[in-house]
């Protein structure tokens, strides 16, 4: 065992001698740009280039200073997109200018973020680094039904899943998944609906366990897509959204009424 | 299928013709005052009451303003604590003044935080809210260690499981957490280290799994215990943490040189 970096002291004299950086690598949240964290705002509004992916909304990039350079190097599922190899030399370049460099990504940087492949290149290159969590997109999106994540007596663990891998569909350990009260937020989850519901139903998943879908989550045009596991696939087929899309499994709305109350506009 | 709230506009009617709220559930991070949300520092410095859990900093809390009450219903393990209805029943009798009332949890308060119970008790009596999302431990806990919670390659999900329920140590899906590279943000965990190391060996995980703990993730006093499944418990036992304690099964810090730059002095 190792007890590291207590006090932070030898933290601190790294910073101090990394030839240059630290590049932030900061989370975003969910969209709403009142979600972004005190200390994201300040670094955004400080850096000399922002590095975002697309789903960094406009109103969140209008907190960078005047004269700050934008960099979009967001990927568009099944489109054109820039490859991570290319995003990780860009943003190392730009911090061997000397340059202070947000690298700046949707939710929380750990989750589904690919930030591993960024700090390896950082790292390989001798630049230095430091990460500032955000709010990931389940938790947007359980607001948004007024519903926990966690609840006693429903479940005691919570699973945080994508829909997709680099091989396509993602597999899962779908018999868990399919237990009675299992709850799970799939991000990247939209495209996948039917191939969800067909691995969850082949486990013993009852046809209606609830499933919500979060379009845009904690933005103005946030929507809820409330099905249960048989009709998922045709509530988004009907829905048809064009915004990042959070599922979550085994979560309804509180109800309609009381749900209505939690949204963007109350606040 | 349900569309619901498009737009908002039938939760803004709601809100205006609620008899008094809403009440703000808002997440107040991990711990460092600069992860706060914007919208949860707006709130919290607007406040009139300001009902928050003991593991609230009190550099959080000096964003309140003059004049504003500030309760303290903290739970302290296996101490005395606040029961949870009684603290249903201060949110709504505080709401029902007609003051502002902001009932501030760590992390985010859709993760372990028995929010649910709270918004029963306000619908029950007519009490609107609103849930504002916050940074989980979690992610606080993976940024300390400079990994992500997801990886390719490595696991295409992550757990998020707490060690203890009503009943005592929490039974989990041990199976699939002794596979290799599953990966557990496991919160409340320090004082289940031992139980939590028998159960996972007696399914099958290695010994040499790494599981990292993160006391006060976030705040200046953080503390990464970096361990091995076998040794876990006597890792815990001589870091002697007071704190609380993220467990991360799965993870490492990356490297002692790296894992120093990402702390709180360097940003």
């Amino acid at each position: 065992m190792r007890d590291i970096a207590r006090n932070g002291t030898r933290g601190l004299q790294a910073v101090e001698t990394a030839p240059c950086g630290p590049v932030h690598l900061v989370g975003a949240g969910p969209g709403d740009p009142e979600l972004l964290t005190l200390r994201a705002a300040r670094l955004i509004g400080a850096a000399d280039v922002v590095i975002h992916d697309r789903l960094v909304g406009a109103e969140i990039l209008a907190l960078a200073r005047d004269g700050a350079v934008l960099l979009d190097v967001g990927k568009t599922p099944y489109g054109r997109s820039w490859k991570q190899d290319d995003i990780n030399a860009l943003i190392v370049s730009h911090a061997r200018t000397g340059a202070s460099v947000v690298r700046l990504k949707g939710g929380d940087p750990a989750v589904f973020g690919r930030m591993d492949e960024e700090i390896e290149a950082l790292d390989a290159a001798g630049v230095g680094w430091a990460i500032v969590p955000g709010v990931t997109s389940a938790s947007a999106g359980a607001a948004a039904l007024g519903q926990s994540l966690t609840k006693r007596g429903r479940n005691k663990s919570l699973r945080i899943l994508t829909a997709h891998d680099v091989e396509g569909f993602a597999e899962q350990d779908w018999r868990g998944l399919a237990r009675p009260g299992a709850t799970a937020a799939i991000y990247m989850g939209a495209r996948a609906a039917a191939f969800l519901r067909g691995r969850l139903l082949m486990h013993g998943a009852a046809t209606d366990t609830p499933v919500s879908a979060v379009e845009n989550a904690s933005r103005a045009d946030q929507r809820v897509i409330a099905a249960t596991l048989i009709d998922l696939p045709d509530a988004l087929a009907a829905a048809a959204p064009t915004g990042p899309v959070i599922l979550l499994l085994g979560l309804a709305p509180r109800s309609a009424a009381v749900e209505a109350l939690n949204i963007r506009e109350a606040l």
